[in-house]
């Protein structure tokens, strides 16, 4: 059962605390509270999960701050999309605004290698408007002897130059919760000089620990990745941990699925499931073209397959794109040959703005279409 | 070897005649000559198999009616792109032209049911100035027990009905080489009422028994679906199996792939495949939404998940579309929910038409770009 | 609705064509009827399909040589094991019995080469007593310029030598229709001198049109393979295909799933689904270790994997195996480096002979297990 | 490059140190020793990673407890078996010795669920002489909200119920870094009554830093299962993880993968891997039959498939087995449906017992074999 708070409870206030002891006096039943810092307002929802059957939804609507109650039986409780809950998870973090109606798109590198790299990708973001970019540092690798990234060394420097560079957000993999105390100490180091959004990548989609881990903190935004070998009901439901731990500001990546029914694509692009995470969650989805796709291929149209699986995702209402990019792609450390070079940069930008503006003009008409045939 | 002949060589002139008694004496070559009717001009191909090499290029180049010779080596001899052999492969039939340049969409149903509906389709399709359609007769199915389609007996009266509205192709599956017989005899019936489009299905992609003899036959163009559970690579051999029998007017589709990794889709997608079957090979690229995704969900944008896979197919310069229609889905004989209805058909036709005009700019972008970067 | 008849009833004599009348008058009543050659007795049902439900089971019990009726809902109506229909399906082919209690091995060359080669499998399989072998004359190949089989050139000599050396079956894969009638007729010119099982191969599982015309004789057994990339429901009701046109004299072959998750096998085996086949059906299961291993690979312990997952298949209950050998394998013309060698010939029957004793002790076990405690 | 020490080298002695501070003169190379405690020795090898290629072999041989050098560069570098290195990895742990030679049984609970449970499980299995079983703590589960395992709070009485009971070693998965305290811990204060053997379950065979913590403490042996989704190169070189750290003794589980083309079976079995990883590596297989097929279904020889696919594994070659019991499935808090019964657990091992004789004749023909035909 969700009990949907009115906007902008007070959560230091009387009411709050005299509905809490209500709630703390409910048998064998687990309150989680949750808080969305949206574009205007705070929104608060508290979970109360296990033994909630007997709980009147009349009576629970009458404590105090509650706006509205919803009983909740179906898979992803908290993400998902029901049919009293479709209120979209929509947040701001550090400037940069999150929801199914946006789209940002984190250009930069795979794997942050040396200062002046960094630095050259994150001046061309700036010039071109752009405040997010893609920061690996800390990489897992299939093999214990290959490069595994420069770790917590390289964030000083890293998030230094992305507050000369005016980056509002950092997509950083980490895969060990010590990570983000990592990336808390460094980002405090630089004066907030920049934000950093916590990804999880395909190979902890179930690692249950680290999910509950990130899903305790609430400061960082959360990319999580689809599972490599499960279902999309599965990688959704791994979601949801971090959600029943706190933290709902969770967004969903499309990485493609590992087969070789794929080649000559490294993975099978998934990003026909964008409309259908959509439709079963309110999180936003992101796609992950660079890795999806492997290589720097042409069609015979001309345009690069890394460019056409971009623009599959956004014609179909993709939130978000992670895409690699390296100044000098033959010295990148990881995955170097798919990386779109920085004169591409631009081109990218301008073909995505393209397809998102055709995006916009496709809801359009599914709107018009819809009126004129109920009216 | 290929002998890339001068354009409308007179094959029944006495140089093409000299020609093939030369090719004739070759030990241990077999002929096999193509004919390629495109909008302009008739293209005539001659392909030595077999004992080639110890054939000189100029020996050959000297022979009469030779324009060009090309030695191939490369998978996917006669239908691949290679290096020599860029030529599109670009065909009209019945007064539709395909190619890789071209968009054709092929509306109808999945299966043939009732006069009525077939003529209510078609009406539709004419009202917005279509001529091709999909029409199943013969119809796989996975369990004997299940309707197989009306087969040959309802032939008459869809070709008459399509005379009537002016359809000029219908893409229609066959599972049989006696199908081409059967389309043949009434199609000659009803006084070339209509033109059709042999489909071979996914089940069908590797009895190369049948490839073989719909290649044998130049009458027909051919529409070749992805094999279920082959990499690509095999389905793409499987395509030149009709080549190597003397038929090109090949286009390639792709219907995605069985997994219940696609889930809640019927398939999992693979139209990110669309610039990969263009870049290795010179064949139409056709994507089968309906199929792939099989059923009538709407993302939370309002738009159907089959026309976001449609969206996506297009967006990366997918040359024909097979739609499944239906004027009363409930009554379809075959995947009744997965068909759009007679009113979406103008909506489903303009949002083509946006997304078409929108991977045409992207394309106009490609040669600019190139433009720029390469003086 | 099932008609099981009375054990060898005269289909010549009065009370047959009584019955037969009786069944004429049913409307909306298809019927199909089936004769299965026991070791012993000669068993014939016939099946009503349609409009059944208002056929009374008493009524129809009583109607001339009719012994038993078992209603039918279930998938895989005449192959499946039914509450109400567990009778084995067993049979007799040129003196060799099949059924879920056998065991036949089918060693031999995966393509007939030279009468050479053929020769000498043949007779190692007798000096070891063996009747059976594979041999295969219509290859179907991923490419069209591939060796494609001897097709029916070969049989007269193959069938020849398969007298020669007391070969009483031939396992021989068949890809159209026509091939059935160029067995035959070799089989009659040879005076019969053997006996051949029609092979279906894995990418003709569901060519519906072959199995219909390989259903609709009953000369011949039938080997099914498992389809590719289909799943075990849709290839058991592919076998079906081969029942409802009248041949229930089928073998389900398991051979393994193409995909990447195999390596470095060449498929990923299945035989786990020996017993599920079972379960599922009352069909004989066939194993194919050499095409799902793909290699002469050993393990640590000096065995081979294609003796490995042999073994493994008999274990768990396997009524055939198909096994590729070759006397020279670097001259085979297809899949040599799987081949075992005519030294390994023995020592092969030998370690199958081990397994499938210690099976039939665990069948006991579990049989004596069974009876201790229901008792 | 590794350097194999004499067989019990006194690594407290001066030759070892003066070896060490050779070995730390070395620029550009890492050093990680390894120490593996056989039945009768200890092995130790020295790993030197990074720029080795200018160090030579007999340079190296020359330096004190030296026995012999080996050159790497295969992938598994430690685990791997390579030409120059055969050794069996063999560790005997509380008593019991795993290695490719020996076969040691896990039959226990899925999930610890109740004291009475517990106790019974290993009564039994006292009874019939068994030192080893399983029983899960820490229970990963796809839903946040499904029952996540008892986690260390059962510790304390399992541990002192298995010491009651004579058990010497739990296999048991850990899910974070923490719980290897936290069973360090329990075992402690039971006074080490039993020992653990740490699994690693297939979601987390990639969660690279679990790995590294696992791998860094050389007290318990591990249990890595192969990846879901991920190709068994991938999920060898996730094993090579522990070894990277220093921990060798891993046991390689094998699981099935995850593909409705496994149906009705929960996960398409792979034991036919088991001689693939024996050959590849030198880590000992275990098989986990309960999770692969994940029902109680019989075939039509009244055998359990549970038991057909460990017969499968154990045929072979396989190590260890993992197999759900428990004395009521019905009350079972995970996985109840697969578990075999109390009852059936004397029938289990002496079938496993009858093939594992089988296989052990196998050995033998293969080595007779071998012998005749090298001769």
């Amino acid at each position: 059962m969700i009990l949907i708070l009115k906007a902008n409870t007070d959560t230091s206030g009387n009411a709050y605390s005299q509905l809490m002891n209500n709630l703390n006096e409910l048998d064998g039943v687990t309150i989680s509270t949750h808080s969305i810092k949206g574009a205007e307002q705070v929104l608060s929802e508290i979970y109360l999960l296990g033994n909630t059957g007997s709980l009147g939804i009349e009576e629970m609507q009458s404590l105090p701050c509650v706006e509205r109650v919803v009983r909740i039986s179906d898979e992803y409780r908290i993400l998902g999309r029901h049919k009293d809950n479709e209120r979209p998870i929509e947040f701001n973090y550090n400037g940069v605004l999150f929801s199914q109606q946006t789209l940002n798109v984190f250009a930069g590198l795979c794997a942050v290698d040396v200062p002046e790299h960094v630095d050259q990708m994150m001046e061309h973001l700036q010039q071109l408007g752009q405040v997010c970019t893609r920061m690996g540092a800390f990489k897992p690798r299939t093999s214990p002897y290959s490069f595994q990234g420069h770790g917590k060394k390289c964030l000083p420097w890293v998030f230094e130059l992305a507050g000369k560079n005016g980056i509002k957000v950092i997509a950083m993999e980490i895969t060990h919760e010590s990570h983000i105390d990592d990336i808390n100490h460094a980002l405090e180091e630089s004066g907030q000089a920049t934000g950093v959004m916590l990804q999880i990548g395909t190979r902890n989609t179930q690692n249950f620990e680290l999910l509950k881990s990130v899903g305790r903190q609430q400061e960082f935004p959360v990319l999580l990745k689809r599972g490599f070998g499960i279902t999309l009901e599965e990688s959704l439901n791994a979601a949801e941990y971090l959600a029943s731990e706190g933290n709902s500001r969770v967004i969903f990546g499309l990485r493609g699925m590992k087969t070789n029914m794929a080649d000559p694509h490294r993975n099978f692009v998934d990003f026909a499931h964008v409309p259908v995470v959509r439709r079963l969650t309110r999180m936003p989805v992101c796609i992950d073209p660079s890795h999806s796709v492997g290589s720097r291929d042409y069609s015979s149209d001309g345009i690069l397959d890394v460019m056409h699986v971009t623009a599959q995702g956004i014609i179909a209402g993709a939130n978000m794109v992670l895409a690699d990019f390296h100044p000098k792609p033959g010295k990148a450390l990881v995955d170097g040959p798919q990386a779109l070079l920085m004169d591409e940069l631009k081109y990218f930008f301008d073909d995505i703005a393209l397809v998102r503006t055709t995006y916009e003009k496709r809801v359009q008409a599914a709107i018009d279409y819809t009126n004129q045939h109920t009216n």
